[in-house]
């Protein structure tokens, strides 16, 4: 087999990036590791930055979105039993975020590659890179994979790691030749997806004494609450109703005497970590998404970062395929990055104002409750949020 | 002796609560450990916020400061070899700075004093205080001392706690009922003065990979440097080249090359700490200024603090005595503690942003690194550091 791309990964980043570069007649295939139903049935995130819906209508792939999406104008703050709401609009000068859900993006984007007719191979196993890097122009990268027992190669010019933090793409770069940066929280998050009318039109994100909480929604009849929760609490210790107490117990009066609940269809922990890697490529590989960066959730920003690698990584192959620019390729890592550390800086911030750390009340938690008190009772402090939130200018390469 | 407010410590809080209770005609003595000539050597801060400078107005001693300080539309942050301006006075609609030292601001008081006929008791030895808090409104507190061998009995209606961090006056609280916050940073400053035109007309804030340094001046003629320095550092290690050597490794090439070096009239290494007391006041006496909080000097709020205390006592006994609204006395502390913990917050964000933690390249460095990128990129986040840098409103009483 052959191709210009290879394209490891069918979650929406590698989905995504295949259909920008098939509508632009840039030929690829993806591989996939697992079943595609097996990827429709990840829950994960759901609010979509305006630079995201954007490349969604380039996409050709927005008309659902479009009709059953929830455009939102604000996200509310709760803390000390009250609210103040993120006139993430008004603050903007006009951006907003939409809520929905990963999963219907990545159905979406199957459907649209199912019909124009793009190679996704499933269920690839064994997947290895190689030839990733060569001095010599003749030697382009190729990948095998194992299907149906059989061993294929697949030739390309250039190979797009869209296969997440624990794919084989990040692993296929020599140790030397990559630098890890981390860091891991002392808690993770116990979300449940409940067919429950939403608390509130728009998210809200509470701090209280007991743990973080927040309040999300996948549509207008589906619900998705988070608690924050040791490392070491088990699923199976926590039953619905315990669940919507605690909750209740960390929400604002107001907000918790409207809650609806109702049984669980899914709940799960995860845990919270940041992750960078640096460079994020390898000769003919880049990484794009997970495969590179790790955000904590909160502030919504790991599948809206994943979508501004493939914005990168897309215009960066136009240039190469169109224009002849090869000499762009080096410039993909640090161009990512400039947006990836600003939003892993947005995201760390906002996981750290808003979780528990400490049992005690001690200085550091003081810090919090300022920060809180400050940026919610200035106009440029909510704006820094506002702004970090719908999602900050995507880089340009040039 | 009988006085209506008993002030402790001679510093510019003191003095500064003195000379506004006296120009309100409510009778007021300090009582000072130390000699005046020994509070005047004392080496401080040198930024005014503009709350200070019209406090300063309304006291009467402000003259010398119109004719000598310099205001200061801008501060500058320095880092990667480059400098980003924080336009003050563009960012907060016309709110500057004053540069006008702490020693100036104290000379300026006690000659008023001197000069309103205020009593001021020098070399006040063993200064204790009595009768803090009684459910009885006919017993009030006392402050005895001893002056020239003799002890001296002063009875007064309220003790205001001036006298610092080491001072008597939080030390008469008993400790069960007061909650101590505190947060102690892994480096000092080292200081010197040198009579030497400053290298930037505003103050350098720069952040480096050997360290944090500081240019700031005192006037045209005298600067202030400082360099970060580790907490077991010696002066005496400190020779003025090596100072001026290590300045000029840590600022931008084009700030480096202008500095002017001369010999340091001033030398000293200081800690940096973070603390806050809660709450400020017990029965009749009210701490005011590094007597309940200290910042670490990032950001220049320690002196700037202490003046809105004195602000809000001023305001509070001009209640009490003139309209008899004791029912506002409980608010004190909640009042100061509202703005202390925002400037304390402001004053750790400032220091965690610009100083150097670690000596790897790590998460945490780069996240301060991505928190420069964004703040210097963004007008939100530039007016963050402006507004907090001018000074959050005062608060009032009520």
């Amino acid at each position: 087999m052959k191709t210009r791309v290879a394209i490891i990964g069918a979650g929406p980043s590698g989905l995504l990036l295949g259909q920008l570069l098939s509508r632009q007649g840039i030929d690829n295939v993806i591989l996939e590791r697992r079943s595609g139903e097996y990827v429709l049935s990840r829950i994960r995130a759901g609010v979509l930055e305006q630079g995201m819906v954007d490349l969604l209508h380039e996409a050709g792939v927005a008309e659902r979105m479009d009709a059953e999406g929830l455009p939102h104008d604000g996200v509310e703050l709760a803390f000390d039993n009250r609210r103040v709401r993120v006139d993430l609009k008004g603050l903007t000068g006009g951006k907003t975020v939409m809520v929905y859900g990963q999963t219907e993006v990545t159905r979406d984007l199957m459907e649209a590659r199912e019909a124009s007719g793009g190679t996704t191979i499933y269920e690839a196993d064994n997947v290895r890179l190689h030839d990733l890097e060569s001095e010599r122009p003749d030697i382009k990268p190729y990948v095998t994979f194992e299907k149906d027992g059989e061993t294929v190669r697949l030739d390309c010019d250039y190979v797009a790691g869209c296969d997440g933090f624990h794919g084989v793409s990040r692993r296929s770069i020599p140790g030397g030749r990559i630098t890890e940066f981390e860091k891991v929280y002392p808690f993770g998050w116990l979300g449940i997806l409940a067919d429950t009318p939403p608390v509130a039109d728009e998210l809200i994100y509470a701090r209280h004494a007991r743990g973080f909480s927040l309040c999300s929604m996948r549509s207008a009849t589906r619900s998705r609450y988070y608690l924050q929760v040791p490392l070491d609490e088990k699923v199976e210790d926590w039953s619905d109703e315990r669940f919507w107490e605690e909750l209740k117990r960390r929400l604002p009066d107001d907000v918790a005497e409207k809650l609806v609940t109702g049984p669980s269809i899914e709940k799960s922990i995860a845990p919270l970590r940041s992750f960078v890697v640096e460079p994020m490529q390898y000769g003919r590989l880049f990484l794009v998404g997970d495969a590179a960066h790790i955000v904590p959730p909160t502030g919504a920003k790991g599948l809206n970062l994943a979508a501004s690698d493939v914005n990168t990584l897309y215009r960066l192959m136009v240039k190469v395929y169109q224009q002849g620019r090869t000499d762009l390729i080096p410039s993909y890592s640090q161009t990512c990055l400039k947006r990836i550390w600003k939003a892993e800086r947005f995201s760390w911030w906002m996981t750290s104002l808003l979780h528990k750390f400490s049992e005690e009340e001690d200085f550091a938690t003081r810090m919090q409750q300022a920060e809180l008190d400050y940026v919610t009772s200035s106009e440029a402090g909510l704006t820094t949020i506002a702004e970090n939130y719908v999602g900050l200018p995507y880089e340009s390469l040039e």
